[in-house]
């Protein structure tokens, strides 16, 4: 493998993103299938580990997993008129089957609320089938123009919970609670912050009377849609007669929410931490936290320096981590220095038959560590009780880049109260975490974005954003009762 | 819900297995998605057990798991001969996305080989490259005019396990490792036997030079092919153009395998163990072990045993157990015993006041334990050391299931050396495992299944099969230098 150079994020940050996504392996544009992606097994095995922490989470709160079809009879999409709206420009259509024109034909899946309602209507009959707790690992279908690896591809991973409840305010609980659900996960596995808050009318979901969202600060100043979740109201469970018989034996619909994520979450991850020598994991979601480089000179040598290194992967492994010999015999350690570093593994151990000879291992850190304590970079560490260094090591490694994402989303969070202030954050390409006051219309909201490409990313959540206060529109001067956050975004 | 009837499998099979599904709530006809199915969330749990298990051996085997584009350009199928004749008859086609006509349309994959070797054919380069280890969770589509729930579906879920060699040497020894690791695992963990083998020709996959096979024997006489494997010998890789330099600076083509199991396996297991009560699971892949049902007449006796109900769970939990407390009020006990029952579920508790003073709990296994040691059904266990007893009832259960099913095939295997004997084993409906003698001609292969429905389920492995003995064949009287396996099949 030829090694992949990786623009600096201050030259070209797009170059630089697509350059640490060859870099890692992580995924290719699929070419021959247009705005599809192959994930290559470092990028799925990230994912691989995110699903499995997300799915633990989803059936602590109650839910369970099924399947639906990939396949929507197109006179479903239709059924909830905002939601057609929303999803008709971007559907693949099969029209074709088994060697025959179909009567009717089937979109794939841009999103389930449809063919789920239908099965809820099916399976709901009394107050005692609800709540309906379900959720669905699946990948869906939205036939888009530009994509970019990650954030935007026409098909795509996600997980997407669908629910029923017999009370608008037990769904907008449940919507709450699945909002933190993913909020948590970003924090303590994703070491990612995230402002959570609610979208304007603009930016919901096509058929949605509320969307709550997560929103993350990438590196160049957008912000990153991460996560959403959707109090549907009664709008599917009217479109798709979902009723149930209350404790008074009257018919009511259901009440219904969805949330979901995605593998743009890969994406997030890669542009809250990565640098430019290229992917930066947090352990939590490392496929491989230690690579060991064994080191000989001489032939001689070798069988030593393999044998402890096998001997320490095993060892470390009793301890939980995920080690990787790295005992290619046609690769120089400079190269796979290189291409570890590039894959964002968080430890890396030369060990060679001084090492051996000392019982103590030379440990890299993938990062310095980043907060105050200032830990060098490279250091020894005694054999004995190694497992239990290294755990340590990487638990600070998850903090740092946490602690640093926090700062840096602190220092590019602004409030900015008068309009020239406002244009000239977003001038030049330029984005940060603005706090503004905004009149509540949609002609502001969007005459905002067309004059700066900024864009209300939610009303957040007084926990995350700033202290409640009233002032008045940037743009308008109008009254305004909070801030909202303005962002460019992905 | 109402209650479930399940009808004998005397008195039809066929509706018996419906039954079994519908009253485990394990999956159900989508109905408007032609030849689709909802896997409901038990099902849909079982297959996560397997899928876990499975995986756990696919890495330990060195593979990595990918994602791979859902569409495949409609060339691409056509690049295959074979493939293209056996695959197009059942493809789903994408015409339109975006709003607009495709200038070439997609097929909705039936399997992957194609898209996967067009990427591996820019990936490998050296035969340092090699050998290349991937597997893919995936959804695959084959349109179906007949369908049964789980066996025969038109989507359906699968793993596709695709690799590239460097010789026809080691991708055979591949071919042979993963036929093994299924077998494997349907032994130790589906606890249902099988036997490994060859495909005739007539058999054998679109595209492949060999097909190996595991066929498991259901309990109407059928067998059922439960996995596959395929040496794909150099075609794939001359279709795709996917060559590596060797050793000697030459460049050849590659040696591939491909190998899959899908939700299919859900069916084998339900037509392996379950009985004319509903779904019987072996321990290692029910979703839960033990179902805790309390039992109170009076209200005061309510907060006891419920609270007595959650620390027994709590402190199985603690022991690995995966524990139910079916706390619902609006349910009686005697519903509730027979909901887990047609749930499969191994264990139920019932505990009551007395069970609690006694300091023991009164357990009911879904069976008997089967082999000659004659458990009783219903036994009472001291609370202490409950979770240790507990685990050893479900071990018994896990090898009482595969002792069962290994003499039911065992009882149900035949050696037939005459036509009429033949002729009369596959009448009426019937079938059973029989070992034959065949001229190795696919003619004589298709006058048998003409004249019976019976087919060759492969040329057995030695270690599986019948001694290795010449004979004459069955139909022809020619020679035959082996016996095969014939039965009806699903």
């Amino acid at each position: 493998m030829a090694q992949q150079h990786i623009t600096s994020r201050a030259d070209d940050y797009a170059q630089w993103y697509q350059d640490v996504i060859a870099g890692g392996q992580l995924a290719e544009a699929a070419g021959v299938v247009k705005g599809c992606m192959v994930i290559r097994p470092h990028g799925y095995a990230i994912w691989e580990k995110m699903q499995a922490d997300l799915d633990r989470r989803f059936k602590e709160t109650g839910h369970e997993n099924a399947a639906f079809p990939l396949l929507i009879p197109m006179s479903f999409i239709t059924k909830e008129a905002e939601h057609v709206e929303g999803f008709a420009p971007e559907l693949a259509v099969v029209t074709q089957a088994g060697g025959k024109e179909l009567e009717e034909p089937y979109a794939i899946r841009p999103t389930s609320e449809t063919i789920i309602g239908h099965f809820f209507s099916k399976w709901i009959d009394s107050h005692r089938d609800l709540p309906l707790l379900i959720n669905q690992w699946a990948n869906v279908m939205r036939w888009e123009l530009r994509t970019r690896l990650f954030l935007r591809t026409s098909e795509f991973l996600w997980q997407e919970g669908h629910t029923a409840h017999a009370s608008h305010a037990e769904a907008q609980e449940e919507v709450a609670r699945m909002l933190d659900v993913y909020r948590d996960f970003a924090h303590e596995v994703m070491a990612m912050p995230v402002i959570r808050g609610v979208k304007t009318a603009n930016e919901r979901f096509a058929g949605a009377v509320e969307t709550r969202c997560i929103e993350a600060y990438m590196q160049d100043g957008k912000a990153l849609q991460a996560g959403t979740s959707h109090d549907l109201g009664q709008n599917f469970g009217k479109a798709f007669d979902v009723t149930f018989q209350n404790a008074e034996g009257q018919r009511e619909h259901v009440w219904q929410t969805s949330w979901g994520v995605s593998t743009r979450l890969v994406g997030a991850l890669i542009m809250t931490h990565s640098d430019d020598e290229g992917l930066v994991l947090p352990p939590k979601l490392a496929p491989i936290h230690v690579v060991i480089v064994p080191i000989y000179r001489k032939d001689e040598e070798k069988a030593e320096v393999l044998e402890a290194a096998h001997r320490i992967a095993s060892e470390l492994r009793d301890d939980g981590l995920a080690v990787k010999v790295d005992d290619r015999d046609a690769v120089k350690p400079g190269a796979k220095y290189y291409e570890w570093e590039r894959k964002g593994v968080p430890v890396r151990i030369e060990l060679g038959p001084r090492d051996i000879a000392d019982n103590a291992v030379m440990i890299k850190r993938r990062l310095a560590e980043i907060d105050e304590r200032g830990k060098p970079i490279k250091e020894k560490l005694s054999m004995d009780g190694l497992g239990v260094a290294l755990g340590k090591v990487l638990d600070e490694l998850q903090s740092g880049l946490f602690t640093a994402a926090q700062q840096r989303l602190a220092d590019n969070t602004v409030h900015v109260d008068s309009w020239d202030d406002f244009v000239d954050v977003f001038k030049d390409g330029g984005s940060k975490f603005v706090y503004a006051h905004w009149d509540g219309t949609q002609e502001t909201e969007l005459a905002i974005k067309n004059e700066t490409k900024a864009t209300i990313r939610c009303l957040p959540y007084a926990e995350d954003g700033p202290a409640a206060e009233a002032g008045t529109c940037i743009k308008t001067g109008k009254p305004s009762a909070q801030r909202v956050l303005f962002a460019k975004n992905y």
